[in-house]
């Protein structure tokens, strides 16, 4: 937590700054609470050599960045994601204006999404030459990972370098202003110690190997035409450093959704109807797990019935209080699908800490986007609730304003 | 149904009547409502003479009984049942004062439960001689119950045989009044069709063959001395019987409880953890199921967990809509034993549709009666359940009052 708690802030050449802007905020809205930003004992001053170019001075009236972590493997639908969040929020997503039109970062309202793939110190050829992957951590830059989300929580702007997708080449830096809340996505979001302790909260999407590889013969072989043998190479290929550098990370996060078959229908590995599991960590601040009927205590709920009737073969939830990796978790799941509307807003209605701002928040922001994928499972229901999770982080950690010493005085 | 919805009421000689006694109400109470009776098409004129002896006049002022049966096999805790529900209305049952020391009546303020061994048509010795067990129909006089219970029902007293179950002889008829709740116990309550009509509600104890034969050893082997072997023979020469006229009496219950080894110890048959099934018929007229957080659905709940922390093997309850003999019924599963009050409230506190007049009811009822057999388990919390239900469905009856012209004019 970087909010600061007293009422006199020392400002010293390593204090946190922030870009002064009297005539447009870069926050975008009316600044109604004065924040003081105190200064991490880890900072280097390296950064600000980096954003020399922008015109800076000290503030006390600013908001602190949120800064969120999400970690997955590639095409795990980390983008969905980002627009069920940024959906949250009220707003859409696009790319920086007049920049680089192969920019990684996706930009609204409210939130930036930087993807850490911009952070690979080796480019495509580079990695061919030393024989890494993308995923080992030699061929990513976490000094700068570090430095720069620093800056950015503290409100302090970056160039941020790009690495372009299409070229694999490491293209010019682009400007990065501290949002109100950073999404920081990608493969090692919680890998570096440093970068880690920089969040607020982190997520990670776990698809497990059955569904990742029936998804992969989806997209790859019905879309692509890859042969079967080529998808299983790519994916044999991937495994050792996936196990050794992304995988370990989600022992850190504080919420984990679990992509697994379903358990309705017998041995189906066909990765159509899923089970997911929000597996969310206890005593997190500013976060309270979502539950099923009764706090604590261990559920199952087939809510089809005599007042819902389901399809084939019909949804299953369960919840309940587990261990992850020595932490205590709680651990919301649902198997199977949703044919209608009316399931999802029964479901909602006995779900509890959703976070919603009024009754049906959570159904209405999935049929907003009933056209991405997982709308109809748990991995649209639990990626909305998450966002919802995060809108509420966020507001509880700006509303943890620094009493102004006039209000001081009053109190 | 019997409370009459007719502001008009025609008083024939086959018109059912009650006993007048202006001094002293064999009600027990002020009346404050008017009740009116209508004749049973099947009604037979013979009981008139059994009760010749009593004052009768026809009264437009007094309240209907309600009639409950409890069927069960011998020793399988109807008397604690009887316990449980006479104290839900507040008071002690004692047998009928002043009369037969052998007597099985049991009386209270509110209730008379009355047992139908007492309408055994055949002694002992007649039933050794005929080679039928008490369980066989034709050692039963159901004409008899039916013309007595319908008596009562309609506010006639009778003169009731008594079986004697320690002489195993008929001895000389007691005078039953009619009570504000009839309970009539034993092995046939819904054998016979005209009977089973009379019930406004009706109670199956059903007690598994495994439970059934480790409380047989433990009462009679252990307690009474018997032999492995002879208790094994005692049963199976009551099973025929048994099975044709006892067991399919279940099919006709509004409320079934079953008690059954539990399942939380892999091949436990000791009889001492249970595991409870309530299973209660939908659509009883002024009976609603108890049901598990949301009704309809098919749920399980351990409510041990980060509340509430249960001793090996723990409670595991479940709940859902079923088929029993062709009837959708709900049915409330418990399965393990409580191990303090607090475990107890907290599983009241998650139940709905419990018929309580205040928060903690059950809990306060299942302590009185601590002593009792299956305090810590399902049979006495599904018992005490019941007994809220039926002083509910009491309640509701009596309360379905026939205006009075005088109301009929203001309304």
């Amino acid at each position: 937590m970087a909010v600061c708690t007293v009422y006199t802030v020392q400002y010293s050449l390593n204090s946190t700054c922030s870009i002064s802007n009297p005539t447009k905020s870069h926050m975008g809205f009316t600044q109604k609470h004065q924040f003081f930003f105190y200064t991490n004992k880890k900072s280097s001053s390296n950064y600000l050599k980096k954003i020399k170019t922008h015109e800076i001075s000290c503030s006390s009236s600013e908001e602190k960045t949120v800064v969120i972590g999400l970690a997955a493997d590639s095409g795990c639908g980390k983008s969905t994601f980002m627009r069920r969040l940024t959906s949250v929020f009220g707003g859409a997503a696009e790319p920086p204006k007049g920049g680089n039109p192969d920019s990684n970062t996706l930009i609204s309202d409210m939130t930036t999404v930087i993807c850490l793939d911009d952070y690979h110190s080796l480019d495509r050829t580079g990695r061919k030459e030393k024989g890494v992957t993308a995923l080992d951590p030699k061929a990513n830059d976490f000094d700068l990972m570090f430095q720069q989300v620093e800056a950015l929580k503290n409100g302090v702007p970056v160039d941020k370098p790009i690495y372009n997708h299409v070229t694999g080449l490491l293209d010019p830096p682009e400007l990065i202003k501290p949002p109100k809340i950073l999404v920081i996505e990608g493969l090692h979001p919680m890998f570096d110690a440093r970068v880690r302790d920089l969040l607020d909260f982190s997520i990670y999407l776990d698809i497990s190997n059955e569904v990742k590889f029936a998804w992969k013969i989806q997209r790859d072989m019905a879309e692509r035409g890859h042969s079967l043998e080529s998808i299983k190479a790519s994916i044999e290929a991937r495994k050792p450093d996936f196990d050794a550098y992304i995988d370990p990370q989600k022992q850190y996060a504080d919420v984990v959704i679990e992509v697994l078959p379903t358990k309705l229908i017998p041995d189906d590995n066909g990765g159509k109807i899923l089970r997911v599991r929000l597996i969310m960590k206890e005593g997190v601040k500013h976060f309270s797990p979502v539950y099923l009927f009764d706090e604590g205590s261990t559920i199952s709920w087939i809510p089809c019935g005599r007042k819902l009737t389901c399809s084939y073969p019909g949804i299953k939830f369960s919840y309940g209080p587990e261990t992850y990796f020595g932490n205590e978790v709680s651990v919301l799941e649902m198997d199977g699908q949703f044919d209608r509307l009316d399931e999802l807003i029964y479901v909602e209605s006995h779900l509890s800490n959703l976070s919603t701002k009024f009754y049906g928040e959570v159904t209405q922001q999935m049929l907003k986007h009933a056209d991405f994928p997982g709308s109809n499972n748990g991995t649209g229901l639990f990626q909305t609730i998450v966002g919802l999770k995060i809108r509420d982080l966020y507001e509880q950690i700006v509303s943890t304003k620094v009493p102004t010493p006039l209000e001081a005085t009053k109190a």
